[in-house]
């Protein structure tokens, strides 16, 4: 197992150019079952996912975001959002949980990538009002995704400088 | 390649029981290299890794986390610790690169446990000051790493109630 696993956390690249083709319904289970797998703080799972692949809707959200101008070809987008008032590590929580989604993506061939949108205030209310967000939810980001028209070639980014051993 | 690498997603779990097995420089090597291949907002990048294997080190970790008192038998902690200055979106580049380090261990037959720290100042600070991380630089996590010795059931925590399709 252990080397196909670790090969794909190397295969994950960021992937803006997408084909037309449709996301399964069967992917999109895959890529929520993983999300929700990640670990959370005293398991609390402070974690909402919003699932688009309403044309006029991922126009909408390419429209808003000031990055996001691939969703206009995505056939999918998936919003991870926190619930700050259920846990103080709600933004680690659903940064776990959109990793293994990213990864559960490069794993079934498909293509991503993360827009950031907290703690952007001005991206966060665009979102917001375009997916109906209450307000004690936060929009953390918005993964685009798509079957892949670029491909990358895996890679670690591993840099000495960071590492500190037997303390900093 | 999927279908291993998904089951890796749903076999990690929080493992807090281990053997007396050192970690080999090899598979500290791996865990180091997955976590930087995560994904970072402008691929800033704004992460550091404290590497530690000294018995008496370990020790004092897990007598200053309240939670952390695996630490005692674990034969490694990395502590994932992040620059504010570099990146507003150092919480989500440096959880990114810990639950790529954590799927790592799993794909290795080893088994971890993530201990929050930042924000709680009160773990911030004696954790700082055990490791010698300067001002600038904050701990988000120990991990606390080992040889299992125990077993846990692959599972997701798929939960249809946190899933929104087509907007909130």
């Amino acid at each position: 197992m252990s080397e196909e696993m670790i090969q794909t956390i190397f295969a994950r690249r960021s992937i803006r150019k997408y084909t037309s083709e449709p996301i399964s319904e069967e992917n999109v289970q895959t890529l929520l079952e993983a999300a929700m797998a990640a670990p959370s703080g005293s398991n609390i799972k402070p974690w909402h996912f919003i699932v688009v692949s309403d044309r006029e809707m991922l126009d909408a959200l390419a429209d808003v975001h000031p990055h996001g101008k691939m969703l206009y070809d995505a056939a999918l987008c998936v919003a991870v959002c926190g619930v700050p008032e259920e846990s103080r590590y709600w933004v680690q929580d659903c940064s776990a949980a959109t990793e293994n989604l990213l990864l559960a993506v490069a794993a079934l061939g498909l293509g991503a990538v993360w827009l950031g949108v907290h703690p952007k205030e001005e991206r966060v209310a665009p979102v917001r009002r375009v997916l109906g967000i209450p307000e004690n939810i936060v929009p953390l980001n918005l993964l685009s995704i798509g079957h892949p028209a670029e491909e990358k070639e895996a890679r670690t980014q591993y840099d000495e400088a960071r590492v500190h051993r037997g303390g900093w």
